[in-house]
């Protein structure tokens, strides 16, 4: 007795990365109708193959809203006359493009946002942050993005989040300077790939798990878990990314370093009890990202339907 | 041709603190119908004798909402068997006391929150921060407290806002192991009155503005703004408390040094070209604790009649 598929309210995903552009139709992820992928090279022949395959998608398909996570950093506010822009990228073309209302031409609802809130909130939605109302994903890789969801929304304000950047202590007795070409030593100048990279002068995926650069990265991520704790008071954390996923062995020692630094403070006690399930892996896999679009195609006809 | 005084709707507002208990009954700073102050000894004496005192303004003016702020920790989370209480706190008797409960007797709604949050939302509705959807109000005195209002409400999610404890760099070249009994040198440990003291061997308000111990403070507080620009993405940060207030020569080398540490990265440009309008002192002054309460309260009978 179901209704035919061409009748069902479907979504696009749009994750628009640095590389490549993955595309998505459906309602979830276990009804996908069509995906693609497009490279991404200036915003107007890219945005001209997204707006190509939409013509199709309607056509065959139809569609009642659009979702976009991209890359940023992203004016996100609403009020700001640039709203739906690339605020600065060193991506030729990119900075300053109006995403947003090149999209809107497609008259539909349209979300938009970073590709790790995205992420986020595709995780609330289909993976390893359902039912939560409160919590942190944390991406780690070429850079470290943190997605916070309070009150089940992104965090938002003058501007978004960007916790990769927190300041935090410097590992003791390490004389590394940290990466980050704004801040040396902050989370991620001393824990994404690059650092990661420039202090064993090895990729992470040939160091072995007793190389003491993992020590750097345990601290550095360990201080942000515990600044995330005390500033968004998140319910979980999510750590994924491609330095984050695949190192299961970095979990067990995240766990303790958490608990050491924040030393039985505030609610120190409840993350103890629940440690295991406090600091977790997505659960959407390499998927994450065009679902996480999906995710804002939905909350955006949901938003516009209320 | 307006209403007589004893048909406004009036609220209670209580701030309760660790040696004093300030309450309030009006509508707002400009209309405080009667104020009165109670000692904090025990729970139950002190509860008592705000028993007391709401019997009496019932009886003489009528209130339709009480708001409560607190001292803390506390569990905000409504799905908690122990919502409404203290958590734990050195305060002999008060550890798991239900407050909520107690005030819930009074057949009105109940606004409970932390004292600094209670502020925020007092200069959110009166004070400093009217307009803003997200900022952060940060009081430096005994302990550093911070309450960040994101999309007009308190962030909770495990816990509420401690990021007076964040993990932040240590002073460049200083030898000094801050105050705090859990972590040492976060920025309680560093910048509050008691790191000072500990510090410089005098109390703030005995020493030179050149004091070295003020570079420690500046750095711990411009480390916090850095991180709380990054987590909840304020619009502004408000600076108060017994050591924030009355020094305003700290504003000017707070607001170089958050400048300097953001290092032009993400929002910073934004936040440079307004930095005067950016960190600033608080609108409501040494009636904010109370006030904070009352804003409580309004919140509470908002949200019941909605």
């Amino acid at each position: 007795m179901s209704a035919p598929a061409s009748a069902a309210p479907l979504k696009v995903g749009i994750e628009l990365g640095g590389t490549k552009c993955l595309m998505m139709l459906g309602t979830g992820p276990d009804d996908i109708r069509a995906q693609a992928r497009i490279e991404t090279t200036g915003p107007h022949p890219t945005l001209d193959a997204i707006d190509d395959l939409l013509r199709q998608w309607r056509d065959r398909h139809g569609f009642e809203a659009v979702g976009v996570a991209s890359f940023g950093p992203l004016d996100l506010d609403p009020r700001s006359p640039t709203h739906g822009c690339v605020v600065s990228t060193p991506k030729p073309g990119w900075s300053g493009f109006d995403i947003l209302r090149r999209l809107r031409c497609w008259a539909v609802p349209v979300g938009f946002d970073t590709d790790v809130n995205g992420v986020a909130l595709a995780e609330a939605r289909w993976g390893a942050a359902r039912g939560l109302d409160s919590f942190a994903y944390v991406t780690v890789g070429t850079g470290i993005g943190v997605g916070s969801i309070v009150d089940g929304r992104p965090v938002r304000g003058l501007g978004h989040s960007e916790a990769g950047h927190l300041r935090i202590p410097r590992p003791p007795g390490s004389s590394f300077a940290g990466t980050c070409p704004y801040h040396g030593d902050c989370v991620e100048g001393l824990a994404s790939g690059p650092a990661v990279l420039a202090h064993a002068g090895l990729p992470a995926e040939q160091l072995s798990r007793t190389d003491p650069a993992w020590d750097t990265v345990v601290g550095a991520l360990a201080a942000l878990f515990h600044n995330l704790v005390l500033t968004t008071a998140p319910e979980r954390i999510l750590l994924g990314g491609g330095l984050g996923m695949g190192r299961p062995h970095l979990l067990p020692r995240l766990r303790s370093a958490l608990l050491a630094s924040l030393n039985g403070y505030g609610v120190a006690d409840r993350i103890a009890a629940g440690i295991d399930d406090f600091i977790v892996p997505p659960g959407l896999g390499h998927r994450a990202g065009p679902l996480g679009a999906l995710a804002l195609a939905i909350d955006a006809r949901d938003a516009a339907s209320r």
